[in-house]
């Protein structure tokens, strides 16, 4: 039987464009003994994604090679297997690839509840929920009655660091590219306030809406939010940098603030990425996993069709065109 | 018998101006039963007090309100005494503020051995050698073998971050703004490489300087060095900003380096100011002074005659002027 693959056969300049890729056709191959065989059925297309497509030898992770499957996280179910632990019908998450189908020894994988829909374990449970979980809860360790503000907010992250927060007792404002997601923020997911970076004065808006100063902030786009929430941090305030997505498209980066306000606020900036952190995931699961349970986190899902759709799709996340949760299903 | 002061009178726009101040002449007081009376001999001059001039109500400590005697710690002598714990003769160190008497219960004034020179205290024992050992031993907790860069490191802080540094095993390379004090850093302090931050390609210098990449950026100034280090940081690096120097004399403060680098390098950056600390000064004076007496502190004192000489002598810190940690004998 044949399956389609996506390998990454170039690296990005600014852009992700489609010559980078090439789509192949493969037979699917005999499996070993304490071999699975996976059949993707749902496939998370994430902004981290970029960087992983680089040169860059210091980031995180090593960089795809040219020529591999490109990398990615989804949902999967066994269709073979020669292995004990696995069992044919059994879901599981991992680092499957942009493939139709993978074979596996079954490390690295998540074996799956069956209530839960792959949407939910892609949204909540996955890249996302983690790192929201990880920024928000493990570094900046927030407070209740504390005001957090996120970037990025109706992003697959920032949804979820919103989330968290409001379960948590902060007050949540958040900041959106559109009025459409604003509206999802405040009227479903329950932020205090979504602003609207796009229109308006910003600057006011934000300061409207943090009265009492800034205790977090949540960085996952960079751009103006990044400045005028600077400059409103109180004092022992903590900022997360998750995410940079303003300038992932873009060969010059814009200037931070200057670092003034890091001593006379006496704040603690701290970049992280979940690979550093893996070790903390059980836990987090269980943690992500009741609060889904108790109703608080909600998601939505912006599903592409067929595993060529990734190609273009993934620039979605870089121009906001995606609502919410991208992902591919197969 | 009269005594002189020093009073502010006006908060500072951009820079230091004698018109800020006015000198009064006072009669020294009776004192009290629980009182003593201070002659200070050595008062220091930090960059600190520039922000304690200004109005800003969010910094680490309130400003110094109008008509005040301006702030200082310095080493006085008690000349009389009505409080058991103090006797005639006794050396003391505490915030005396500019003048040449002062009343004390004895609150916050820490009584000093015999045998360490006023200069010493100023130097090694005072803000500058609690505010290096807090910031580098506290915060960016260093591991033998790491690589620091310290700008501002011919400073009062930044050459006492360099030494403990070096008494701690690391690879030290200092950033300063003439030959001579780079000499200084080199030849007398011990520093693996000092730069010239004004001379030559500064980019490839730091560059050359640290082949392994930089562990510890210990920011006391800002400017060029800011920029070129941030992006030589290491994963996991730590980066402690203690001072802006470059910026406290300018109303258009430059802007800071991108974050995207927090992120790919997962670099911690604490913004701190010893207020928030007092509580660990017992400890770390101690260990401040072990490390003076296996005489692994040097430092030069830059001495001003006569408590006017503050009024115009301040402005070295802001100009680079100074050789050697700054104070006015009285």
């Amino acid at each position: 039987m044949q399956y389609k693959a996506v390998k990454l056969v170039k690296r990005p300049k600014i852009k992700i464009t489609p010559d980078l890729f090439e789509v192949v056709t493969l037979e699917t191959p005999q499996i070993e003994d304490g071999q699975i065989l996976l059949k993707q059925t749902h496939m998370s297309l994430d902004p981290a994604m970029k960087g992983w497509m680089m040169e860059d030898r210091n980031s995180y992770i090593p960089p795809v090679e040219l020529g591999e499957v490109m990398r990615s996280s989804g949902v999967a179910e066994v269709v073979e297997s020669k292995n004990d632990g696995f069992a044919v019908g059994d879901r599981v998450q991992g680092m499957i690839g942009w493939t139709e189908y993978a074979v596996s020894t079954g490390q690295g994988l998540n074996k799956l509840p069956p209530d839960i829909s792959a949407e939910a374990v892609l949204c909540v449970l996955s890249l996302p929920g983690l790192t929201a979980y990880q920024g928000l809860m493990e570094i900046a360790k927030p407070k209740a009655g504390e005001t957090l503000v996120v970037s990025g907010a109706a992003g697959s992250v920032g949804s979820m660091v919103g989330q968290i927060a409001k379960a948590e007792g902060l007050r949540v404002i958040g900041t959106a590219g559109t009025d459409e997601k604003c509206r999802w923020l405040e009227d479903e997911l329950g932020f205090d306030k979504a602003i609207n970076y796009k229109s308006g004065d910003l600057a006011r808006e934000i300061s409207d809406a943090t009265p009492d100063g800034v205790d977090i902030y949540f960085e996952n786009t960079g751009g103006a939010v990044q400045h005028i929430t600077f400059n409103r941090m109180n004092v022992h305030g903590r900022i997360i940098v998750c995410g940079m997505i303003a300038d992932y498209n873009t060969d010059k980066p814009s200037p931070g603030p200057n670092w003034i306000n890091m001593i006379r606020r006496r704040l603690t900036m701290t970049g992280f990425a979940m690979p550093d952190h893996w070790d903390n995931v059980p836990k987090m699961s269980g943690k992500l996993l009741a609060y889904y349970k108790a109703g608080k986190l909600k998601y939505r899902a912006h599903t592409l069709n067929g595993l060529e759709s990734a190609i273009d799709g993934i620039n979605l996340l870089f121009t906001g065109g995606n609502k919410g949760k991208l992902m591919v299903e197969l």
